[in-house]
């Protein structure tokens, strides 16, 4: 349980002292350090699996939780303060903020990949504070404005929306492609809304679980698919043909992290087609690298966004091509938090939010 | 040993019965089946590790011989007979032979991704004949004119070039880059010319046998590396630092099948970087998915070859930018086939090539 | 006027004798040349505005009417007869029929780019006969299966709408991406629907004619623009001015073929987009070339279609992205076929379907 | 001629006050605004013809110099003040120098198309200062440390080398295909010897002057032609009968910005090959669109450069793929900077340098 909770003032801040150790600490408020920063109040934050994970565990990979940090990532907010060079956005506008600032130097980011920056400095990251606290500054070019129809609360949807959709362009996707998505979890369930608005002709959504396969096909999946107790090659076949995928789909997608999807994954995808690693999981699996060979599969990693995805997701929910609305199970107060990620570590429910410690909610 | 030496007339060829069970059988002489086929008389043909394979294990995967089979796919010969729609080919001509006809009318071969085609009739793989024989019929446009500069010897040797081209454009290698090369056989150490020539920055060259990385570096590898007895980060870190690849090679070419080799790859390519799996081994391994993830690596398979490898690959050999000449070990007589066969199962030397039944040797 | 109307029997077809100069002759009923070959029976076609031009005309380019010809191409129809190689086809099937089949030899078929084979015999194209016949012979892989949703009329329109796919695969649009449409003829309209199937943000359809453009926002354009007599950079401003393009938009297409078109769309292409030349016009123009260098403006052709583009049409229509119903103006009986070829060439209405000889209407 | 020699101190600029009109003036030395720049001596610049351009018209397109402006743009220096936050320069270090900083904000820069940010500070492009002056401030990443074996006078070359490896690599050249380059200027000359580079399998060196074509087949082309009085179509088919280029140039670049060249460059390209716009001349020309379509040609522009171009020329000189010092026509002290323009104008030399005014020479 959170360890004390202090007076609300301005920027009160949820903090992970060590796994399952938190506190509500009044953090200074940020100043703006650039000319083209701004500062912004947030309103709504996401609870993401890596945030519960560093709950959890402490560390993420190399990433290792050493010293006290805000947790949150999932963020929108309302722009309180601009730095004199900032030209596009104004004190009020409402913002979905992408929350990790590369180097912008090195070869990565002179390269467009700022996602793979090595100086990436990404909120909620060790040793990188988050975005559960009352205000945060970002650079300009990193908050995305949010139309008058898109809502702050759909706006802490825009981070695990624009992962998916850095995900279906990694695969390339092409309008009337088949396309498999291993696991339900919110990156699933949104690489198949995004698929269906790059125009895939058929999105299979896999889970273990029924309950998410059902939401699935109500969401945005044409087909879902529930693996059997069988080898991969005969889940992959028995998908194939429950979905008529004929030699394979054109694109598979691993959103679960899991051994045996990956396994099931590389025995979907046609000769020719396109694989995506989205999910995280063990660091090393069994893995059917014939396959790979021999019918000639492209394999991409999917690590975070990078330019383009987040104005992409904001269009996709404004058009309402991706309703993210759907995904939101609860939306619970600042000073609910704790009870929050316990929630989230259960498995209740698709996506919590939490309000802004000054949101009137 | 050969069960029976048949009196050599035209169209002798060396038949695979069953695993270590090898004929010289009278086969008859092909026709012309189609007006845009030729008729060649093979000249040599060089042993390629999967025609060792069929010989000693009666199979590859899914390809099982279940009746006699002629061996052999690496091959040159001289044109004995065109068709009545053959317009780029003369009698006489002396060429380089595709050994592997498309269907022409799938999905794949529309694309130009003939190599993918499930219809493929590929020499020596069944239930298909290979081209250890006097004659051998094939389309027009699957036979490349050597240039005079080229000779038959040399030309048997571009099947395995085109094998490396394709790896190294599956690649998509560009000038200035950097790669390293698993694997010091025949196919890595073509690998490492093709990337010379692509303009490779530094070819790292790297097999288990010092022997052969001394080779490679003679051939055209910039830098060598033997694996040490320790765990595949510390394989690549040790590659990484002895090459100075800084954060990495720009690409990493598997050559070799083997699962060390694959597992010190992933760890040896930066962020953002390309894997090719060249080599088959084992159909499922363990593998470092969480790096390929977070690095965003692509991996592609690479699975023979297709339009443009092997006029490349007589090009690269006319210009002298690859000396194919220098792999070239060993060459018998047809009559010492099997023999060759054991040769090369037990190592020795680096390509054998087999002189044609009627080749004057 | 037509010059004879012979007794209808199986194989009436309409014959361009010389400019302006018809003939409904009775011919030989195609017979199956090749195992994989399928004869059709025609129910519709579509009139296209190169039919026009031949009839007119005479000439395409350096395609020249020597010898009477059949019209059309734009066709679906019925299977009546199968080769005994063909397996995805059988008689009664309904087909869109893609009307040119490549030699699938030469460097461009095996590559992939068959649309750019010099040696393609394509329908209605100087000395291959067309489609405005009654039975038809094509390979089976170039006939494409009609799902029980869409009707034959619809399927006559399957061409063009391969040839507006192929325009936009040409531009590489990609999600959220904007896109202005030069011209509201058929392809331009198609063009702008395709580009909505793509997930277009905004599509600015632009044509001098307002009951061109009207049509084209109901079609499914999302702005139009019809251009003032003002420099093509005057008009190009006020188009993104009137649609917000910003700096410029992602992807112009120009499907009007028409000099003040193409100069104005460099001046609105953006900085590093792609202007896509689909429409056929004068040989040479006078072009913004400067525009094209500083911008780092990528330009391409689009010449008729490839593997891909007539399956992704079928699929486009039968889930309803792309009504092409809307489009068909007017059908009319065989006998009335030179009537139609006159009230296109004079403007009157979008496409024009002509029933095949044999076929109740 | 130059209005005022003053005292040579620290940092004399030559400076364009309007066209014709020049100074050597003392400017104040550059501070280091940025705890990332470096502060570099200038040892050679090299005269482009954009700066003789400005010294002629004192304009390019819409870049219209309105107050003084220091000249130069094509240096190689020497480190000697390094920011606070510079990790990779060290004092001493001898450096090319990228001449544009871009404001890595914006969409172009977030994608990597930093060459098209339209924020560029680009050195001797109003109203930013060149290079021929005696101290240059820029940043640590836009700087690339020569290696031992390349010369300062060598690395004033980097800047028109880096133009053309970005021109190749618009044309997205392969191994084995053929280039045809239209100018035999630095640009063009440099195109050849990067194609070579590259693994062109033909280049041909086109330019009116026989001088160059005869420098060009010395420096890297393998074919030269000199354009007849004919038509462009006529040309075109001369230059591929004389290449032997079958089909056509699987890439055509232009380096010339003449209209004539621009012309021919279209006739020559194959069915699906590239041409590159890279020369600048009239911002209008006559050009063959239908050409362009109906072969689908991809064309592209070529601006300035961007992430890896600087990084491979400076690799490229210095593996001795491209040997810059054969361009050196002339080197000249710091204050026969203004004859050495007189010269340039009158289309002496192929390249002359100017000595930085503390150089020893």
């Amino acid at each position: 349980m959170a360890k004390s909770i202090e007076v609300i003032q301005d920027n009160l801040s949820f903090v992970l002292n060590k796994p399952h150790d938190v506190s509500f600490v009044q953090q200074p408020k940020p100043e703006l350090e650039s000319p083209h920063d701004v500062i912004v109040a947030i309103n709504y934050t996401g609870i993401c699996g890596s945030d519960v994970h560093y709950w959890h565990n402490g560390a993420i990979g190399n990433f290792i939780l050493k010293e006290p940090m805000v947790l949150g990532h999932e963020s929108a907010g309302t722009i309180v303060s601009i730095g004199s060079g900032v030209k596009t956005l104004q004190v009020g506008d409402r913002v979905a903020i992408e929350p990790g600032t590369p180097c912008r130097r090195c070869e990565e980011c002179r390269a467009g990949f700022y996602n793979l920056c090595l100086d990436m400095k990404f909120a909620a990251t060790p040793p990188y504070g988050g975005t559960l606290t009352g205000f945060y500054a970002a650079p300009e070019d990193f908050c995305y404005k949010l139309p008058p129809c898109v809502t702050q609360q759909e706006g802490a949807l825009i981070e695990p929306l624009a992962v998916a959709v850095h995900i279906i362009k990694q695969a390339r996707l092409k309008p009337g492609q088949s396309v498999v998505v291993m696991g339900a979890g919110p990156i699933g369930l949104l690489c198949c809304a995004v698929a269906k608005a790059f125009g895939a002709s058929k999105i299979v959504s896999v889970d273990i679980q029924s309950s998410r396969t059902e939401f699935a096909i109500q969401f945005s999946a044409t087909h879902t698919f529930i693996p059997d107790r069988v080898s991969a090659e005969e889940n992959a076949a028995r998908i194939i043909e429950q979905a008529v995928l004929g030699n394979g789909a054109d694109v598979v997608i691993d959103a679960s992290g899991a051994e045996p999807s990956i396994q099931t994954s590389l025995h979907i995808v046609r000769r020719g087609g396109v694989y995506v690693q989205g999910g995280m999981g063990k660091p090393d699996i069994n893995f059917p690298i014939l396959a790979l060979c021999i019918k000639e599969v492209t394999v991409r990693g999917s690590f975070r966004y990078k330019g383009g995805d987040y104005k992409l997701a904001v269009e996709l929910v404004s058009t309402g091509k991706v309703d993210v609305k759907k995904l939101i199970t609860n939306i619970v107060s600042f000073h609910e938090a704790e009870q929050a990620f316990k929630d989230v570590k259960n498995g209740k429910g698709i996506k919590y939010l939490i309000a802004g410690p000054n949101e009137k909610f």
